[in-house]
């Protein structure tokens, strides 16, 4: 991929900040401002500004899809899905992803200073839905003149961020891509959502979120991550790479050590976790993903948000997906045909739980290419 | 209940604790002394001593089976199994319940005192496996002398200490009943305890295991209990019993409050168990049920640790359980099959996932009593 920014527009290219000059409006009724919104683009946005496609990360990922992360100095975290002749291909299209609001990696979030008080803005952030998110986005594509989307791709809560971008914007989005995602969150995943939160809340060094100036609550997110963790993964999964297998032993300890490897896997993840995320920020989008409920804030009939709807629509759920089971998809692949919206929808067989989708997947990659080559750029 | 000891002995009825003379033998080559074994029994034992039946009670649980809660004063945990004219009928056995080793409701565990320093053990309490806690109740049943028990009863831990001891001490067992239970802990259950684990001991006032003079880890040991608590419910339970119905507001608040009623119950699940449960009890024990793989210990063919048994065995399953599903029944099962023991199985259908064990269904107890029934105290 050409670092150069794609058509010697300097709104493109890796590492660029906007900032929005108007307040966005949130759900709450509060206002936000100012909002700076991070973001990376790759390829170049053809002479009609149609050939742009959106990418909307799920919780704790970012704008890295297909750059190196400036912090763990790690390779984008999609580089199988987007790139030259990838299925997101970047000689055809114009690809943007933006750091979602309330996270931490350059977009405006609860790290980031509050005017008012010229401090962190802490837990004196807005409480901010998936909708909100999307306006940041909309606001993005403002600045940088693109009018409607070729299409929006995302996964897991970048999932939920395409369908609230079609039943919203339906006129901005030509083709919407949505992966092991919903259209609701159950009473179980805001159970889990909602033991993450306890942790970090647990944790002394949260503060009531003002840990800035100090040691910030890394024990706590570090649990949180540990019990997310197991919801991205499938239990045929674990057994498969871990089952009972001793950690760089050949028996038990009796204590308390890591002994078997899930142990010391999860641990990992923890403490990766913690070097790259703001805790804050994850008590703010997990409770987004928890309010995110599509058929209730639009009177309790979810085809009702996709009424007259002219954006085609690709599905894809994991076999062994408990966190957004197929079911979940399935209830969105009916409201979609009840109002007649060109959908098609695959469900792949995969022993990789949830995170299927961030790993590499034929069968994911091809249907998402030929999901996009059928449809038109203009 | 009749509340007099069953037949005048001393050592029945309730509220008893027995110290056990000997030293107790461990997996990791320690041993522990003393050992003070805290228990109830409902009913009388019949002259030949041949009408005992122990209920081997499960993680957080105790031997308040039948009987008021000492510290919540709430009834007997199975009330509905155990009693006069109940499925587990105390007009016809001798009920025996224990409170398990390295628990914390009398029985030796991390909070007793260490007689060599004189304070309690802590982390310094030899960490422990099923099958200590197995040798500590046959400790028991030797102090009671009870050669051989009628029946041997539990669900989820409790059965894995019924399956124990029918492996490890055949003669002293005529029927054996497990329920919502496995043969070995599989990488997604030791991945939820270390979870657990983690939050007690991210919590500074665990400081180590040594917090009996101060504050004890509420909040870590909260968080514990919250993410496991997930896994006795099912997907369809929570999603009937709460959905996304809020608590006592007609609107989300835009805030960090328990907004939803699964949110609120999961607090108060965590807040009520801090208060009858020692946080270092949660660590011992749930190392030892991540230590069980009872085919590993018996060079690794699980029918192995049943050869020649003739212990009747009623294994009972539940369809909506996830923790132990009933494919981990099933291959106790086939086990006992290819060692030629009577052996019946039953799946029941349920919503209530793992916890169904304690809850009324009839179709359990139709099953446990019927099996009960058909044999014979003699």
């Amino acid at each position: 991929m050409a670092d150069a920014p794609a058509d010697g527009d300097a709104r493109f290219g890796r590492d660029r900040t906007l900032r929005i000059k108007s307040p966005l409006p949130l759900d709450s009724g509060l206002q936000l401002s100012p909002l700076d919104i991070a973001y990376e683009t790759y390829g170049a946005l053809n002479a009609n500004r149609s050939n742009a496609v959106l990418i909307c990360h799920a919780l704790t990922m970012d704008q890295y899809v297909a750059s190196d992360h400036p912090v763990t100095g790690k390779p984008g975290w999609w580089l199988g899905m987007v790139g030259p002749g990838k299925p997101i291909d970047t000689d055809r299209f114009f690809v943007i992803c933006a750091n979602v609001l309330g996270s931490c990696m350059g977009t405006t979030g609860p790290r980031s200073i509050n005017p008012a008080s010229g401090r962190p803005w802490g837990m004196s952030f807005p409480v901010i839905t998936i909708a909100d998110m999307v306006r940041a986005e909309i606001a993005l594509l403002d600045a940088l003149q693109i009018e409607r989307l070729f299409a929006a791709v995302g996964g897991s809560m970048g999932g939920m961020r395409v369908l609230e971008l079609a039943a919203a914007h339906p006129e901005r989005l030509g083709n919407a891509i949505v992966i092991a995602s919903a259209a609701r969150h159950t009473a179980q995943n805001i159970a889990f959502h909602e033991v993450g939160r306890q942790a970090i809340m647990a944790d002394p060094n949260w503060n009531g979120g003002n840990y800035y100036d100090g040691e910030p609550p890394s024990k706590g997110l570090a649990v949180a991550r540990m019990a997310a963790h197991i919801t991205y993964l499938s239990e045929e999964g674990l057994t498969a790479k871990f089952g009972r297998k001793l950690q760089d032993r050949d028996a038990v300890s009796f204590g308390f050590d890591a002994d078997f490897q899930i142990e010391s896997y999860l641990r990992h993840q923890g403490i990766r976790f913690v070097e790259r995320f703001d805790a804050n920020s994850y008590l703010y989008i997990t409770r987004a993903m928890d309010y995110f409920d599509m058929a209730a804030s639009r009177g309790g009939r979810l085809a009702d948000a996709f009424a007259g709807t002219t954006t085609r629509f690709c599905l894809v759920s994991f076999t062994s997906d408990w966190l957004y089971p197929t079911a979940e998809t399935r209830s969105i692949v009916h409201a979609l045909n009840a109002v007649g919206a060109p959908v098609s929808f695959v469900e792949i067989d995969s022993p990789h739980g949830h995170d299927a989708f961030l790993l590499d997947a034929p069968e994911m990659d091809a249907v998402i290419a030929g999901f996009l080559a059928a449809g038109r750029t203009s």
